[in-house]
């Protein structure tokens, strides 16, 4: 049965297989858009950075500022020339220049003057990404002060430490929420350290077409200046020597992104745990409609954190494509440039997905502190196993303790027996621990360790408030 | 300086990042779009195959399918409410229903009869992939004609073997050409034994939710019925069992495509090659504009083989996230499943982009036997060494004649002499070899061992011509 | 505290920090020395294969071949030198011809005759493969029998489905088995389908050194002879060109490891999901010690399904490396060739660990069917709300049946009490249904679709019985 | 022909399959014995640490202290019994305990006291990995100091500016290195960063374990004392929180150690590119024997760029797998934290290699200024095409200055005249430029931009030196 396409828009993808990110901010801020946009922004920087060193007319630099917007340009045919050149800026500066000269023709000749595609492309990478790292960044706030919220709540809140699948011994809710804003807060200090960049380095690194339009100067001078007035006039910072095949800034930034993604995936392994059906102990917030089925009325499903699993399943390996590309051979790789670009704008894509929804999924869990004490209670006590062993061991002899809890938790576990019952029946449990004292031992609210001390450790620590622009 | 984003498509992303795929035809085959009417498809296929087995009124049946158009839907809408289900379909039924009840009110509880989200979603990713990669064998059928031209022509064409960067021994371009044939004929193979089933199995794998519909049928007979039927009005294969949590045909088809974008890349690798200024060997087909730089009026920038290489860059870590996936817990994972779907796409854009790019590649690539020969005479004659070494071995002992070979060699590569007058110089060689002996064995020509009988070897393979549909 | 390490035997890693493999089988099989010995019976195939031509006399094969012993060399000695020629060939072949020598000095020179290093350490490469990939094949039939037999005992076995971390509909853990199967299958056939082809090219792939010492054949038939007879020599096949720089023989032994540690991922994440403490259906087989915990004596943790999960976690990114390393540069990559040896064990260990942990897991795995079916009554009913909405929508219409189920299982999740109370309570669906007949529609039991006709169809694959040797 | 290959060592691999770090100091480092002496030092200190805080007496720790040798325990049996426990601490602890007891029966209580495997496992791995980041630092330095010596060197050696295998403008070969320098210095700083933080958590992070034997303490003091102590001991850091779950410290090494093997990979592509037989700008240090080939006497195989850049091929890949474990479900994985260590290693393993490699690389290359000022002559002048634009621009008209340019450099590549004889006989340029204008402008070495302050720039920037212990 075929099926025709033709009258299909061929390439607006507004995510409807991207619920990470499908209808979050970061969309826009990171979309085909927004990077003609940023370089709309450099060529603009560009000639006003020129301006004030002289080599471009200001009245120019004006004209060229002010047609600076992406709605004079045409997106999608941009995009189809950008395989012509492998890359978009060929055409883009072509373009452009139409668009300037309509306004003033003399304005036009200083369009681009003396860049290449890279100092355009790249300056409007690290664009982007600041703007998408500013979204980024305010929603990991949030995610950091809900945490922040839940823990000092549930500083007490006993719950099941689960190893390998299995309750190992008491832990505190509190504790696991500490630990999630631990990796949050390790998560926005990578953010702060990235540097965003410039690029300035022309046909291969050396400036040489920027110079040639300024004969009369003295080229290291005029270069230094030259690299910071551009950086100035878009935010950015300027680098110590261009990165065009140096990819530091990239890589810091997908590898942040993939971290990020990562501990936020932490957060939502954890509450899928904690939401299984026996286990009950959290729920997502489920306003009307979310996380309902297609065709079971009792289901609200946990989709906030499957879809912030789902990020944390893709990011690492875009990051190691990143981190690939890295060997970028001569002054400009064939290929290892060109594979940066969609692996970043992905990795963005899901970590401001991925944050956006942890908002939401940490400032509204609901936590059930019943079920999450009940479920302590479900082993018979053997939750406490390892404190009962350690207990017994100089009453009875490491070895000999050892051996009976074996054999006592195999009994616990194969009849259902509560392992304090068992153990007061046996005599040599009995002739050495009292029942009274075997009762409070078997509390696993007097065996949450330094829970409480941690979690106030771990809510002690600040967020850095350093600029990321 | 402040920009705003507001005016801008959020979502459209033509390609402006992606040579390598920008305005080629598998865009619109795996575009948002595309998947949406996929998935109208395959809501309609069912009420049709239902119908078939008379659990769906004929009628109805055909209101759905007339009404299953991509054009009556908001696809951004869609996108949006992807979030609240982390999975496109609930808000699609929802909306669908309505498109379908606006027809016929009857009907319309017909739609998504007794199905689940995954049934629809992973039947329309098998459509889109099937779609997708009826184009990209197509474009892989005129790679592999164009290599076998390529290859006859230039069978005897002489040029240096090179490994580890430097000139071994000689080859042909004709011998080249057979092996990136015969590489494109592997993933041909490939693509041709993939697997494109329909997935059905309700909620949990079961199929209960169609049996409920049917209550009076025997359920083995009914629900490979029904998976029969929905397979042949989809033109898919009906698979032997459910796959929701069994992810062969997806992990199949990102292993297909990250080798297709593998085995491109190994042309486009050895194209940049042999593109080399110093090396000049091929040049890529430059029409009007193509490959030019922002600056430079000189350059052809070899942008096919950069563009294809960028590819074989991104696709093994997308393919490496999907086979990641195949552990999908219990009936429907919590993330597995979601993170599959863009690495998917991302890889049959890549290796449509890639395969189409190859086309005008191999089949407009100029070579140039003339450098070619040229270059095997670089060395002063060191490109024949090995064969020197195996003729004199008998003559002066093994490890004499290496000697004198390692001696010869260093002398050449470091003045410049030929190594053949080197030898001819020398009372070693000279006692042993006659000159004229010499001469003839240092002729490149004569030193390309079964170069031509293995292009013929390699071009004696067919294409398997099995039908992918 | 500065601690020696001088006394430390450097590079004997037997396994400790990978319990998947550590003690297995294919540890010995995939071992530096058996890659060694795998490149002697290379070389003494080769030599064997020239003495059937008559290009290398048979008494020198001979000696070459029983010379051809691993204990003859010093395999750390030969590591060491590896990094003079970025390969273990060039000292190796020097070591060997020393051995031959030993024995007979005339033989010696009959060693690697033609040859070049990529010729010796790909055909070892294939070699030690096939013999891994025995001992897997060997485990993977082990596995799928005691799955087989799972799955018919518990054709029946009631269990709750479970989608996105919640119940959903019941099914059985029949078909969740066979489903296991299924993907142990679909591993074996690609296991089957994997070609262990020798590689024979010389130094640029045009055999040329081979041909140099059989001046009076014609090339095309000896070629062709040569590899064939070298073939027959180790039981591999006879590739139609030599496949230097055409990796598809590697790249699919990697991803057909890949592949299989993610198949037995999915049953070591079904394991680890059925087997937390809440939920308890199954649980590793524990022999006396295993699964112990070094603190907390009623641990029994399930080992075996984590070290699955682990070599799934690791597996799919080699196989990105090896797959990454098809665009292999000229006629020999500077790197992308030596980039696929260490990964390329790596899978092999992983997957033979994997497999063989799997039988144990497997043919062992204890089964609770009693407490399957108690957790499929955990939610009051709510397990089979899929069907209670299929029957209710045609007595009280679709819409107004799926308010009242929201409405009655929200109040269900909120209040404990079982969804059939709620519905005998509420008018509206008491006025459609008679309590018996609700009493029936709640069985779980009574709605696990063709679950048990699908286990059947399951079970009635077989597995190919190709001959991989 | 079968093999037997029983009376192989199983186990012990040396690198044969890794050139890259065969026989470099960093194996022994990294090697499971040295992973099992640290996992000794750490019981050590962990004894002393209590011993301070008077929970073990004084002289058991010293006992325990001085047991804790590597020769004391079956390293092969204890990873035999890693796979009873899915690690290889629960067999060690009772390997050990017995070590102890031969000592002094009463010190063996006292062994792991209150501990947990994970405690031992990752606070081993974390000395393991300070001691190879000790070995990998001062290779860094080292090849940082070479290249700033290259760098200054030839800071004015003209040559040829690449991009997309292409000539581009000239740059100088001091600019190259010192961006070399520039990454290599960004890998020092990243290594810098690095924090080596104690693991103490015990079961599930509570440290309830060790709480329990200071049963009069206070636990908030007595845990961050005792975390305190046993980072004192180790001379490592004490983390604010355990990070059982919060696996931030091997993340960072993991992608540390990616960069800068891409960094240096990045060295090796240039390297491989300059030395292709048609460029030969460089050259490795060939030392006897190094880059031999088998069989071809004139080879000298730039060897460790290739082994440098199979790392750099291997390792992203490497670090996407350990971040994929960030997601950590629980207290502990069953899974993701065993799927770290074997890629852990193997990174250092990479970029303890290749950082040695990198050594001989960088300080002995031998770079050859006059065929790098003779491969810019190579084009006719076209390498200063730019420049022509530039001037010809403003006398001619933007667009027919391009349009000429076009057409005189397409005539120079087609035929082989420079592009200056061109000029000089085409009129709209002769008629604007005097032929000595011509003449110096067509000059290379007058072309160079900023390069040599660039690299005085770069040269100005000075490795961080943080103690990294």
């Amino acid at each position: 049965m075929p099926t025709d396409l033709t009258g299909l828009a061929p390439v607006a993808d507004p995510g409807l297989l991207a619920p990470v990110w499908a209808d979050t901010p970061v969309v826009a801020a990171v979309s085909d858009g927004a990077w003609l946009q940023a370089m709309l922004d450099a060529e603009a920087a560009l000639s006003r950075a020129q301006a004030r060193l002289g080599t471009v007319p200001a009245a120019a630099a004006r004209v060229i500022s002010e047609a600076a917007r992406a709605d004079r340009l045409d997106l999608a045919a941009l995009a189809r020339q950008a395989r012509e050149s492998a890359n978009p800026v060929v055409a883009f500066v072509r373009e452009f220049t139409a668009v300037v000269a309509s306004e003033d023709a003399a304005a036009a000749r200083y369009v681009h003057r003396g860049s290449t595609s890279q100092d355009i492309l790249d300056t409007a990478t690290v664009l982007v990404a600041r703007r998408a790292l500013t979204l980024i960044h305010a929603d990991l706030e949030r995610v950091e002060e809900a945490l922040a919220v839940l823990a000092a709540r549930h500083r007490d809140t006993l719950m099941a430490g689960r190893t390998l699948a299995l309750h190992a011994v008491p832990t505190t809710f509190g504790l696991k929420a500490a630990g999630w804003r631990h990796l949050v807060l390790d998560a926005l200090d990578k953010a702060d350290q990235l540097r965003f960049p410039v690029q300035l380095g022309g046909a291969a690194g050396t400036l040489a077409g920027y110079l040639e339009f300024a004969p009369d100067t003295e080229p290291a001078g005029y270069v230094q200046e030259l690299t910071e007035a551009f950086a100035a006039e878009l935010g950015l910072t300027a680098p110590l020597v261009p990165w065009h095949v140096l990819r530091t800034p990239v890589v810091d930034l997908a590898t942040a992104a993939a971290f990020l993604c990562g501990a936020l995936g932490k957060i939502a392994v954890d509450v899928l745990s904690l939401t299984r059906t026996e286990v009950g102990e959290v729920h997502e917030p489920a306003p009307s409609g979310r996380g309902a089925s297609s065709a079971m009325p009792h289901k609200r499903n946990p989709v906030l954190a499957t879809a912030i699993r789902s990020a944390a399943l893709q990011a690492p390996q875009l990051a190691a494509t990143v981190l690939g590309c890295l060997p970028s051979e001569d002054e400009r790789s064939a290929g290892a440039w060109h594979a940066e670009w969609e692996p970043l704008r992905a990795l963005l894509r899901l970590a401001g997905g991925a944050a956006h929804q942890a908002v939401e999924l940490v400032s509204q869990l609901s936590v059930d502190p019943e079920r999450m004490r009940a479920n302590t209670r479900l082993t018979g006590g053997q939750i406490v196993s390892e404190r009962i062993a350690v207990v017994l061991a100089p009453l009875l002899g490491k070895a000999q303790a050892r051996e009976l809890l074996n054999e006592a938790s195999a009994r616990s576990a194969r009849t259902g027996e509560p392992l304090a019952d068992i153990l007061r029946q046996d005599s040599r449990a009995s002739a050495v621990l009292a029942d009274a004292r075997l009762t409070d031992l078997f509390e696993p609210e007097a065996y949450t360790g330094a829970a409480g001390a941690l979690t106030d450790r771990a809510l002690s620590r600040t967020p850095c408030s350093g600029d990321r622009r």
